[in-house]
């Protein structure tokens, strides 16, 4: 019956997982996909620390958007507090990713954030993707996974950005999130990330000091893919 | 019967298409192939925002080389109309390739033309790849696609080089264009300039001061490929 | 009998053998993996130079914690008795893991440890990954092999390490050398490793001056994974 | 007839060369192949320009040791008198490779020796990659690929080194030729320096000060697996 009940998210969340291994993003259980379900306040998210083959969609977990779990026999991702309080403050996400892929968390790591050098980026957003910095010590040995949701929404608010303006952060130190209208897309904007991020570092290399993209060319791509006129895809 | 019509350039730039993820050069819908027709003064090209998962040859759409669509329910790729530019003005060219593969994308973001480093490169051609500068940005602000055809021509033209003596460019800051007497020798360049991209960046790494190529070498493996008196394949 | 008697180790060493392949650590016969029956006092072994596609459990060599051979008709890895010390002074391992995987082999190489740079690390230990030096001439010259297992202790004993704390270690200009409760766990950590390493790379290569993870998020990260209070996994 | 009597070294080359792309050594026709028969004075090698995907034991080109074609209706690798070149004066070699793999290209294209790193390398040789300076322009402009087996064979006498101290070489500004008793001890001989090639090129990234393993690694590395006590293998 509460399997029946949230059967749609529990197959969203499972597809969406399965994405990250089928993309290079993830391997073992680095990263979780959650799928939102707005009308009954719940979302789908992947169990901690259970491998992706064997993985199905009536192991997802069902908690609210306050992080408690309310079907599912396993434990959630030990990220889940993290999806809880982006769900609860963003009201038109449906999907968030969290993953250590290769390049973007080396980013993370570095704790800069990535200059928008090409169209490849400005076809997804028009500024650099923000690292948010550490959080003080005393919110980490607090509640920590609740507190990186913070960390991620005030990484955007300091950039005057709103979570439908850019729909990927670096968590400093950590590794990347990602969200979307849909699980599907915050599991493309978690490639798409990966893949700026693997440009950006070789960008730097080839070009020590490589320039950000001119604005005129940020505003064209990305307008001709997302603006009112916008003249991309179908 | 406009489908019977095109059918060859469809299916060609169908083939043409698919050749791309196998390759690795794109990812989700990051790239298009288009395929000539001639006679027909037509070109099939991929179209907009379609997954190639989804593609078949009767998705692909006919379009003019002014870049009218002719035949087809789905609105062709945004870079339509450089394509057609490029059909207009050079007679000898069967396909065109565009995409964002790592390494190439990452020499269009360093604004620099790939230097010949070995005879890889000489093999195909006998010049540093081209990488042409960001358009004006009242050209960027304009008929963007359309201005994007002339920008490749320039990089051409001020190198003194016609579209035979080089099948490759950079478009600066945003990626890879290349092109040939067919769509499948156009995707073939596409390869070899991202393997030409990923050496080139390696070379420099490995050897801060690294030389060109010297001209005899140039000279001799282009030569034995290309010249009138070629000895390579059958 | 002999092949019954140790039928368990045999095929769990061959299972995890089959992993490096698998998980692209290996490539030809670069790596080997034991699997321990502290009952029996023996641990089965992959036979020397022997290509991954032609194992077989029943091909795994069984030896004693000297290094005797026990059971089996081929010759086992030159790494023996690097296993056998290990498992001699190390009462809790199960399974013994060595690679030549590319990245973690490249920091062998560099004579550096691997700096914690992030969470990714952290949440598999709470230090640099140790790089011990290369042993003295005359121990070279020496029973090498021998000699390599307590190269790998003393690398942990200078730093106040347990085997439990650190199951990773490099062998200075060789390459790494990890192990676990289970085979399993000890292919894990080689896995893990190499990402951590090639993570580390990039982000020095990102910023030449990224600085360690601080100790908060090193302590929240290992402990909620690990820790008498972790809340990872099932 | 001439079919069956070359039946085995045509089967040979066949599976060496498509072990090149397996092994991701290269792309479309960048490399090939050759098996020698010692008694017949012959052997048989990859035809110029001719896909991995369709080729056949049949379509292998029968070659004499002064590169006059024997028997096979197709023309033969445009490397080919390198090979013979090679097949002549190295009494003891039965097979010969060309690629342009990425890593070991790029060292060759930056005109330097592969330092001897790590224990990776000494498994194999115990002397840095000899890089072949480009030849005279005279030369280039004359039997280049005749001369290119001089130019292989000068790089080893000028270091004092036999085609058994070394089977791999980079020719400067083109690519590696690697060598050995059999077609699949020169493929292995191939993918074993792609591998030394990136880990080096790591190795001084990781460390711009790396030094080159010390003599008594050197030794014991290459002795336990080719000295008259290897104790490696079956």
């Amino acid at each position: 019956m509460g399997t029946q009940k949230y059967q749609a998210i529990r197959e969203a969340a499972y597809e969406a997982n399965m994405q990250l291994p089928a993309l290079g993003l993830v391997i073992f259980t680095f990263g979780n996909v959650s799928a939102a379900d707005r009308d009954a306040g719940v979302f789908a998210i992947k169990p901690s620390g259970v491998p992706y083959t064997e993985l199905s969609p009536d192991k997802m977990v069902i908690v609210d958007f306050d992080g408690k779990v309310v079907a599912g026999d396993l434990r959630p991702s030990s990220d889940t507090l993290t999806h809880a309080v982006l769900y609860k403050h963003w009201a038109h996400i449906g999907g968030i990713v969290h993953t250590h892929s290769t390049y973007a968390t080396a980013w993370a790591q570095s704790l800069r954030d990535i200059p928008i050098y090409g169209t490849t980026h400005a076809d997804h957003n028009t500024l650099d993707i923000p690292c948010a910095p550490p959080m003080p010590d005393e919110l980490i040995a607090g509640n920590y996974e609740y507190q990186t949701g913070f960390q991620i929404m005030n990484a955007l608010a300091e950039r005057n950005l709103t979570y439908e303006d850019m729909e990927m952060v670096l968590v400093g130190n950590h590794a990347p999130f990602t969200w979307g209208s849909t699980p599907a897309k915050a599991v493309y904007n978690s490639a798409v990330l990966e893949s700026i991020a693997q440009m950006a570092y070789l960008t730097e290399s080839i070009n020590l000091r490589a320039s950000r993209l001119k604005d005129s060319l940020i505003k064209k791509h990305y307008e001709r893919k997302h603006g009112p006129d916008s003249y991309y895809g179908q």
